[in-house]
């Protein structure tokens, strides 16, 4: 025989052997005096759900599962959606708290905007080892990127089914080891540079550009640079923009580049104009990302393949024997939300190709890195 | 020992016999009168990068491939990318016209956007059968979606690598044969509906909704339904929502259901309006979708893990024996312009899962299917 409950305020009186049968052996609420506990609404429902609790008492009406469910998510707050996720935990063997004032646990969320402190299996309230910070998310929900550090994200989608996604503060460092030359000359041609005589070490081993070949010809040397590669590649002086390789009177005026160009200065100035020019503000956080990855000591090629801005290779030692690309990058400002059906795109796709999606958070200054994998609880 | 050729207007001269040599074996230039042949300076950069031309005069001075590819990149138009696509599709054994007034093919764009006409292999112009009407597109450009109908797009991205997509009208059709009752009740709980007493042929032969069980319970005929799918089924007169499967005094009142909910017209309208509060003009859109694919006979699912609006299948017999999913659909609306990164990413993540990647365009009044494909050509 089922014990009953009386909704009491906003929990759930439970008496007899609650405490023992609940609490002690399975983590449900929190307990009062003697035997008696408290659920949450929602600890109730997955109870009456389950047939571990008979019924509840509202305001006089002893309500089933149905009708308290219905009692319960008509005070919103998602119930209907934390429900999903709570039940689903539960059935996946966890215990877990709602974190809730006055329930157990209800203080280690560690700075997460969590839903649930969902304990590592074996592990019990209040104090037993965390597997997650939960937070659930409704699919039409936004998720401030910059929040989602050390979470876990539970996704409703509209048809309740549920996705589940670890996020990680991420430090990517490489192990590629090549210092361009110092004295490369490249001609500006709309959104790309051309490097018609570029040693060998350029593109063999930093990986830097694109041969200008076809299966017919190549033209020794010449190599295509993004204008990232080119704007990073003039910042640390290795390339000028050379308009004596244009022909007189034929030059690019609209590139901006002029008199000054033939500086490494000037040439940076000009390549981040026109960047700016097509790309707008984007340019100036993606050539942050591009600066801090090589600077980690890791090559940044494009990933448009993939829909990303970048994919990485941590430890190139020749373009010829090539590792496997580890992450994908897409590069977001710092106050990004995420609307949940794209995360769910990027991180499908990355995992697809046996990569880890990571979202680079820059303002083109500072810059942090997230990574986002799905996960089966 | 290679011809030369000199810019004349718009167009690069080559005397000799440049008509046999160049025109009548391999499809390039017009013929002017005699041997003498007329190249686009495209055609002509081409030419003197495989070596077949010796040099070109501009201006009264003789140009290399070097100087004359800065020189006609000089004028803008995208020279630089469009040059990349016109040698690959060289390289790949076609001959193609560019699309330019006088010269061979210019007037069999087809209403196309296209900067090349590409002949089938063996093929030649200017009469020769056509295997794609190929439009350039740099990597940050955007593409009207109303007008890819039937052209293949050559994307060059960042740097200079190409990825090229074959664009058609979609016209799917399924053959699902189930009707749902007439006598359908449900409650609309925040942004679901949950039927408690649905007939086990809604889910398992219609495949509407999804059961609300875990593993350690079902409520029997129990479904959670999305809001598509209840609008749908209110739309067409067999769901109604019916307030006293709540308690009197919970019941949720900003549903905006009140008195008239209890009859399918005022259900559609109370469902409607819920799924505009929650997800604005796009929830219309979503539902003409899923309203024109299930008279298709086409059974909608959400897309949510492959980030697209829909999956779809095309002949549902029952959910215990489903095959596998053809489409995976987003909506958008009919002025909407991909940017060629999105795209890329939703194309990419189809053909990993072995689905075509379909657009439905629609102001949620007309309708409008294009699908878009990776291929190489």
């Amino acid at each position: 025989m089922q014990p009953d409950g009386e909704l009491r305020g906003d929990g759930v009186h439970v008496g007899g052997d609650a405490r023992q049968r609940f609490y002690d052996s399975r983590g449900y609420g929190r307990p009062l005096g003697g035997n008696a506990i408290s659920l949450t609404p929602l600890e109730a429902a997955h109870l009456l759900f389950r047939g571990d609790l008979g019924a509840v008492t509202v305001d006089g009406e002893t309500l089933g599962f149905e009708a308290f469910f219905v009692h319960a998510a008509a005070a919103g707050d998602r119930f209907a959606v934390r429900f999903l996720v709570y039940s689903d935990l539960r059935d996946r063997g966890f215990y877990l708290s709602p974190t809730r004032e006055g329930w157990p646990g209800h203080n280690r969320q560690g700075g997460a905007d969590a839903d649930f402190i969902v304990y590592e299996r074996g592990a019990s309230p209040p104090d037993g080892a965390i597997a997650h910070r939960l937070r659930v998310v409704g699919e039409r929900e936004s998720i401030p990127a910059a929040g989602i550090d050390g979470t876990t994200l539970a996704i409703v989608d509209e048809e309740s089914d549920l996705t589940y996604f670890e996020t990680q503060t991420a430090d990517p460092t490489g192990g590629t080891d090549y210092d361009p030359p110092a004295d490369l000359a490249g001609v500006l041609l709309e959104d790309r540079v051309v490097v018609w005589d570029a040693p060998a070490g350029l593109y063999d081993r930093g990986f830097y550009g694109r041969p200008l070949s076809g299966r017919a010809a190549t033209i020794d040397g010449a190599l295509q640079l993004s204008l990232l590669e080119a704007a990073y590649l003039a910042e640390r002086g290795s390339l000028r923009l050379d308009e004596t390789l244009a022909l007189a009177g034929t030059t690019d005026d609209a590139n901006g580049a002029g008199d000054e160009a033939d500086d490494a200065e000037g040439t940076a100035d000009a390549i981040r104009r026109r960047g700016r020019t097509v790309e707008g503000d984007r340019f100036a956080r993606r050539l942050r990302t591009y600066t801090d990855l090589r600077e980690r000591a890791i090559v940044p090629k494009t990933g448009f393949k993939f829909g990303a801005d970048f994919r990485t290779y941590l430890d190139v030692e020749t373009v010829e024997d090539l590792p496997h690309s580890e992450h994908l990058v897409r590069v977001i400002e710092p106050d990004h939300a995420f609307v949940p059906r794209e995360l769910s795109l990027d991180v499908r796709l990355a995992g697809g190709v046996r990569k880890r999606m990571v979202f680079a958070l820059t303002d083109a200054s500072s810059i942090d890195y997230r990574s986002v994998a799905r996960i089966t609880p």
